[in-house]
């Protein structure tokens, strides 16, 4: 089988190291080789300081067919990336008129003095494709690879320049120079509210098992993905390789804990939204300590107005009274951590917006607040449709933020359930079973 | 002047190289270990592989004092750091009692049965010292520096998990093996709702003023951190470089635009929390385009439930009508994007909780519902308080997500001046010409 070439991302930038910004660059280039069937072995990030960034790229020669760097191409004393690549390749910098042109032009069109200090990024390593700049001063460049060095990428470090230049040069000048690539294909099972291990239990002989099959999990409070990732000499192969996988990962699972297939970025609340669209279903919401999480999840996806009706986020007992009608009696009996409490939240809400479907969520999220009988991360949720109100508790054992994130994926799973008319949690006992 | 120790950080996991998640921990533990007077000198990143992890490890030795390692430690075959770290230092694997202890108690508490194979995670290499979690299975480990290998920090992945565990033993075990550092101090200035190039064309000569002062601006979505750091050869010369810059910071700002000072990870809700605590002061929302991400924020803050009352999420107009008394006839004229809507909203949650100060906010965040007269990104404020009812309008050229995060930030920001009585925006005509 044709093997994957290997990519490196480098960052150079001290707000990198120094922690003032996520690397996010090197997180959407390496989105893009892997698209493109690479196999991304290593970031690196150096702070501007020559010495540094010099060992990052000479770390990677023999190591890697394709090195990217970002950053360091522009006109201050802190950008170097131009002299330590043309160092390394031992070949002059050259300047490139057609790029001084452009550069002045950049600062004609905003009638702006150009500083002489910018045409210094018209300065490009004399063996190098030049990659012109149409979004900022900096051309970025391309130097082929050679027996003993990778092929290089040098781009800007803002993402909107990177991203047209990669667009107009990537699969016209750098791809055609590199070892041919498998190809390659992508899926990805997306499942609700299961313990990571038993998924990790029933599913561990696959891991390892087929050549040209990568299998691998993702858990996020609650949100566990399963990531197939093959490879093959035709794009049939491949394919052929994906289904057979998942059909033997879908084979193992119990069918309603699997929230959605597609692409790796797929979330809950698009997954509701989407059912409920599809069934005509509307939505209310009854939050106490997921303070409006829930709603805020729901409406993070475009056209949700048609499905979420209304939120409340009846934090004090005087809301939960008055706005959901909630009995006194019953929240000083019970408190409003317990299983009547969740359950008339929903059906208040229900009550008060006609939904089909309201969810509510009660809990204590800590630090504070929790007692031996209630501990911190104990939840009641109930969701109301016309099957009834139905509840659940959990114990989630984590900090606040992670306690809210959890219920807040497991209010969104209830409502994911309901709107399918499937039952509101997975039969773990017996489905799992399955495996041979 | 003492040398800073040098440290590197290296994020282990395929999900990073394969550009899944942004590397939010090497960003977070870059800013841990500046503040603690380290030179971070790189990040790097390799995917679950056994020789690139090593090859990362190995490629820190002689460069760094100390290197910190997250992931790769929990219980799957995927997980390899513990067995990787074993070997490079060439020291047995011992099993830790209390490790496996706590991991059998975590599942135990969860009702959960607990997979064999989790009892790996309580290995740990025999010279280092154990780093408990109290938050997840995995446990971290510490070696120390020796004559030919930097000190090593291993965490696992889950941010909540390895904060916990730098809190209870980076000052006690980790910084005294180290280097001595040399004394430095930092200081934010946190800004709300100012342009960034304002803030920025104010203070451009103090960035590379003064010898053992640092300033850095970091902008997102109307929130502006101005970070002092300072180094010097005394606690009292470094105590003094802060406090002559931030004084010079101050005097060039308009005071009602600084929402804070102190540590770089305070948030506009904090602050909004704390005022109105201090002051004895209630809220409530009333949120359309945000769908609940203002009382998600305030409820972000522990404790907050002494101050939000309530939330409401009128998303849909019967919504806004029913729960907030607007008007029908109001918002068939106005629509539901307007200052009438905003103002009705803002006084219908004041009046229906009783809350002292009741914000609203509803805008058009996109990516459908913009018109010529009321594009994507236009935003109506109010806010409700013993003053009477505010309003103020805003335009956010951005993407859905941006634009609902600059809303969120400048609701709180009204909250905030209201519960401060300052007026509900800064001047931004007079005020800026203090520069000297």
């Amino acid at each position: 089988m044709v093997e994957m070439p290997r990519a490196c991302v480098i960052s150079t930038g001290t707000e990198i190291t120094q922690g003032l910004y996520a690397d996010t660059n090197a997180m959407s280039l390496s989105r893009l080789l892997k698209d493109h069937g690479f196999w991304v072995v290593g970031h690196a990030a150096a702070p501007d300081d020559e010495n540094l960034i010099r060992d990052a790229i000479r770390n990677t020669f023999g190591r890697v067919d394709l090195v990217i760097v970002t950053g360091g191409l522009g006109p201050t004393q802190d950008d170097l990336n131009r002299e330590i690549i043309a160092e390394l390749w031992d070949t002059p910098l050259v300047h490139v008129n057609r790029a001084a042109e452009m550069i002045r032009g950049r600062f004609r069109n905003r009638g702006v003095q150009m500083p002489p200090r910018n045409l210094k990024q018209a300065n490009t390593p004399k063996d190098a494709k030049i990659l012109l700049n149409f979004w900022g001063t900096a051309p970025g460049f391309f130097l082929r690879r050679t027996d003993d060095k990778p092929a290089l990428l040098a781009l800007p470090g803002v993402p909107s320049e990177w991203r047209s230049m990669m667009g107009r040069y990537f699969e016209r000048d750098v791809l055609p120079s590199l070892p041919q690539r498998p190809f390659t294909r992508i899926h990805t099972i997306h499942l609700a509210l299961v313990p990571e291990s038993t998924v990790n239990e029933c599913l561990s002989d696959l891991f390892d098992r087929d050549e040209g099959v990568m299998l691998g999990l993702l858990a996020s409070r609650g949100i566990i993905r399963v990531r197939i990732a093959t490879r093959g000499k035709s794009e049939a192969q491949c394919e052929q390789r994906l289904a057979r996988t998942r059909e033997e990962v879908l084979n193992r699972l119990p069918q309603d804990i699997v929230l959605a297939e597609g692409p790796d970025t797929l979330t809950a609340e698009e997954v509701v939204i989407q059912a409920c669209r599809t069934n005509g279903l509307t939505i209310a919401t009854a939050e106490s300590c997921t303070g409006g999480g829930v709603a805020k999840r729901l409406t993070n996806v475009p056209g949700s107005s048609s499905v979420l009706l209304e939120g409340f986020v009846t934090y004090s007992n005087r809301a939960k009274e008055r706005t959901l009608g909630i009995e006194a009696g019953m929240l000083a009996s019970e408190g409003a951590v317990s299983e009547a409490c969740a359950a008339a939240m929903a059906a208040g809400a229900r009550d008060n917006t006609g939904a089909d479907l309201a969810v509510a969520i009660t809990g204590i999220a800590g630090p504070d607040g929790g007692s031996d009988e209630k501990p911190v991360g104990t939840v009641w949720f109930a969701v109301s449709s016309r099957r009834g109100t139905e509840t659940l508790l959990r114990h989630f054992p984590a900090d606040r933020n992670s306690v809210r994130e959890w219920s807040e994926n497991q209010a969104l799973d209830l409502l994911r359930r309901c709107a399918a008319d499937l039952p509101i949690q997975a039969d773990l006992t017996e489905t799992w079973k399955t495996k041979p």
